[in-house]
């Protein structure tokens, strides 16, 4: 399994590391032998070797800033899009950031490497925005695999619970606490803290992006929400400014504590229902009684409650979020292509 | 897709009509078009059509307690065991009820099945507390599929939670509200009936046997906890005695307003656990604190917490148990068995 990494900033490095300690594992239960055979970002230099980079070695050295200096580890290469289209690999993993409003580069290396039969998975939220279908229904034209278990709730399993764990179901809503920046804001204010001080702690431990905007006004939970649309649902990829949004930004504590006094508490949810034909997706900060589950997400933690045709509802969580997490649910989704290839054999 | 289906109770009977209600997209999402070919029950007679029995005139028939008699929806047949071994068909499904003390009978009729290389999917959990890994290592050696995930909280998604989400992760440790009737009962007595007042209830809704010693006694639960170390932890068979199990007779009260008024609750946890190269599997009722997503599966739900090395905390929660939703497991894991032997050809 030759890899193809773009990104290699947190995420990309904690899959690196991931991949190497799970080596073993990958080995015994799934014949799985993973070898970087190019690493590529978008400023700070590219990396190749056919036969295998020495990941060990930028590991140490790349501190996720300077520049990527190939050192001993192997050769400095083009640029990412050279090596999508002209190296040999057998799969390409995204995992450079996310930028909502400019996703076209990331969604080209994406088609790229799909339109020569090479599986994609991918973290960066972007191109499934902007073309989610599209690219899953090229990857079946080419007979190859597209998954982005990373990309929407890192630490919650989410597409492949959909897929695996509802297979046959009709999906009839979903909606979830799907931003953990806003869940670990409203859970502090809830503790006295003004919005300003929440945000500012959330920072510090590393919750908060240094502009918080897209987070705190529900942006990025509208764009989880139109991922959702289009995937389990089947809806057409639409603009960010038709969602109806609301953040958290206007949330009064007197609110939320008038939530927590019945038992329950303030969360923003993201909802995605179909509606006949249609799929609505919405994005407010909701009063939920005790007895729903999502009252109970606290933290920078997810939580999604599907309402299903066949089991009702079922409730998933994840406890986690973080760079470790992002990059597990991309090896789990190696894991599924590497099957998925084999099977095939 | 013909199917020999042992057992024709309200799960068996369940399983049909799911089966007929899901066809249209069994067949266009799947390419799945089912035949019940057999219908064995252990003492109300047997049917067979190798050109498919006709279902509708069963279920409109047959009260799942009375004779099934074949009338014009196909022929009398021998014996359950006969159609097993001699009959033609490509998976079976097996939903007797479940007898712990002699789970023979239907683990011999899975090995039957499974030494033919036919696929096999079980709602009963005995032949899995006997023998599960014997079971699936078979049906690994015959290159066919062996699911249960109707057996253990049919409602709640969960070896195909582990198999599929959690894939390439070491499950540390996996508690859980397993047995629904103990929990409904724990529920009622918070509000002020007594045991035997909340028992009775839960009979009267359809949540507990006419015999509850099993359930309310831990068993149930200890069973379940068994079968999990066996299939998520590689752990040997054991013997039911050998298991540390505390039901909910002797609870108090008093033990459960505690517990509530620090904001959480008294549930009965099945608990399986690795410790270095052995499993540890417990049951008894603890009070669980507010911050356990666990202290909030109420009523008859089941909820599970998955430790893992890779995620963390991992929570999954099915809102339902009944024979609709334990058909939907088995009808899960038909699509699954189905996709598994079209990958192969």
């Amino acid at each position: 399994m030759r890899i193809l990494l773009l990104g290699f900033g947190n995420v990309g490095r904690a899959f690196c590391e991931l991949v190497r300690n799970k080596s073993g594992v990958l080995k015994s239960s799934y014949g799985i032998d993973c070898r970087f055979v190019g690493i590529a970002t978008r400023s700070r230099g590219c990396v190749s070797d056919p036969e295998g980079i020495r990941i060990q070695d930028l590991l140490e050295r790349d501190s996720s800033t300077g520049r990527l200096d190939p050192g001993t580890a192997g050769s400095a290469a083009l640029s990412a899009g050279d090596m999508v289209s002209g190296m040999d690999y057998d799969l390409l993993v995204v995992c450079t950031s996310t930028t909502i409003k400019s996703p076209e580069v990331p969604t080209a290396y994406i088609k790229g490497a799909l339109e020569r039969g090479i599986g994609v998975i991918t973290s960066n939220k972007g191109p499934l925005f902007l073309a989610c279908r599209e690219l899953m229904d090229l990857a079946n034209r080419k007979n190859t695999h597209f998954f982005f278990e990373a990309a929407v709730m890192g630490g919650t399993p989410f597409f492949s619970f959909a897929r695996h764990c509802l297979t046959g179901s009709k999906i009839l809503s979903c909606e979830g606490v799907m931003n953990t920046t806003s869940n670990y804001i409203l859970d502090l204010m809830v503790t006295g803290s003004s919005f300003d001080d929440a945000l500012l702690d959330a920072r510090r431990k590393g919750f908060a992006e240094a502009d918080p905007t897209f987070d705190v006004e529900g942006w990025d939970s509208a764009v989880k929400g139109a991922i959702i649309a289009q995937v389990l649902m089947g809806a057409a990829p639409v603009a960010l400014e038709s969602i109806n949004v609301q953040g958290i930004t206007q949330v009064s504590l007197g609110f939320l504590m008038e939530a927590v006094r019945s038992g329950g508490a303030v969360r923003l949810i993201t909802r995605v229902e179909a509606e006949g034909d249609s799929v609505s997706i919405s994005v407010r900060p909701e009063v939920l009684p005790a007895a729903n589950p999502l009252s109970r997400v606290h933290g920078a933690t997810n939580g999604v409650l599907f309402l299903t045709d066949t089991l009702g509802e079922v409730f998933v969580a994840g406890g986690g979020i973080g760079p470790r997490h992002t990059a597990y649910s991309m090896l789990r989704d190696l894991i599924e292509t590497v099957e998925l290839i084999n099977a095939k054999k």
